[in-house]
């Protein structure tokens, strides 16, 4: 007796494939996409509105919320003029993480050839969100200094797995004790060429670092229109 | 033709029985156990140590620290003569909680008699601890303000299926423009009923709130030797 087993349906069903469809479709779209990853509260829609702010056109930039529950940041974003679809996971099966379904179904409520970045913030968790491509061209992980400077050693997967360590709420160094520094020391004693940013949305120095990582990317996808 | 199916087997592999065997354990030996859930960085090991330090002989007071990696948590605590074991999640299947079947194996580790409190420090992560009973008599979930006050509606939860909500890192309210009031309105707003402490481990107001809701959950066990 000989089985026939249907591999394609089961390729076809794999996140991996779903989020390769959404990348190449931001892609032709000249759409760069950017996935933020971090633990709960590390300041994710907050470097979100300080980008809106610094940006000359807000409505050119998108952005896909993930939380298990509450529309309390895509509420946010829209309040900077940032186009937003808000996703809760507690509704989509596993909640601690974004899936590429939802993300690509997402997609259709953004006017994709008017935006120059669709932003994919992930739910708070340094864990599981690690595991699942959503279709991103590049993924950043924030690290808060107020998390203290460990967490990059206890959660390596979030640094080997992503393109860009941003170092949040650095105005906060001096009351936490916490050096920026010694947090990018720890990103590197996991992945030694890593890409390391310093940020306060909120205080010095700014957010410059991220915009002009941004610029860059921008313009190696040769996505500015 | 009949089918015999071994539902002992099943039952008996199931994460929460091991937990009740776990938890009926540790109350025959009169010792008390908390868990303690959070975010990464909210304070939990920080929170122990001050407990230790405020302990009559910490040598009394045993943890159980779950991490994806690193032993960074449990050598903090044993330089505070704690007994502390390290379970490294990554090695145990699902990286992002800890499973009630290494937590009894590590129960082994310690002079059960000897002990007054037993913590079980989870991994950093407040979405996926919450499902998985460990054997704790008590659950607290941490709730840093540097994470912003909106956590509890965001991960409801970590709210609801636990005892008591720590808010803590109080003496940063100032700096990070978020008063403790408003994080436990939001908790209150996810459960109108929650035991809700705030506490500093490094200043005002100290953690004395804590140690005094650990006596009164010691004395309503009867766990004082």
């Amino acid at each position: 007796m000989s089985v026939r087993i249907d591999l394609a349906q089961g390729i076809l069903d794999d996140n991996d494939l779903i989020a390769m469809a959404t990348s190449e479709r931001l892609h032709s779209a000249h759409v760069l996409c950017v996935g933020l990853l971090s633990s709960p509260g590390a300041g994710k829609t907050t470097l979100l509105e300080a980008t809106a702010r610094a940006w000359s056109d807000p409505t050119r930039l998108g952005v896909i919320v993930g939380d298990v529950a509450t529309e309390v940041d895509s509420a946010r974003l829209r309040a900077c003029r940032m186009p937003a679809v808000q996703i809760n996971t507690a509704s989509h099966g596993a909640s601690c993480h974004l899936s590429a379904g939802p993300v690509a179904e997402a997609l259709d409520a953004f006017d994709l050839p008017r935006l120059d970045v669709l932003f994919i913030e992930n739910v708070g968790n340094l864990v599981c969100p690690v595991a699942f491509r959503l279709g991103e061209h590049y993924r950043s992980v924030l690290l808060s200094v107020t998390e203290g400077p460990d967490k990059p050693v206890k959660y390596p997967k979030a640094i080997l797995d992503t393109d860009l360590a941003v170092i949040t709420k650095a105005d906060l160094c001096p009351h936490v004790d916490v050096p920026a520094a010694e947090v990018e020391q720890n990103v590197r004693r996991v992945r030694p060429d890593a890409r390391v940013l310093t940020v306060s949305a909120r205080g010095e120095p700014g957010v410059g670092a991220w915009l002009g990582w941004l610029d860059e990317m921008l313009a190696a996808m040769c996505c500015t229109k």
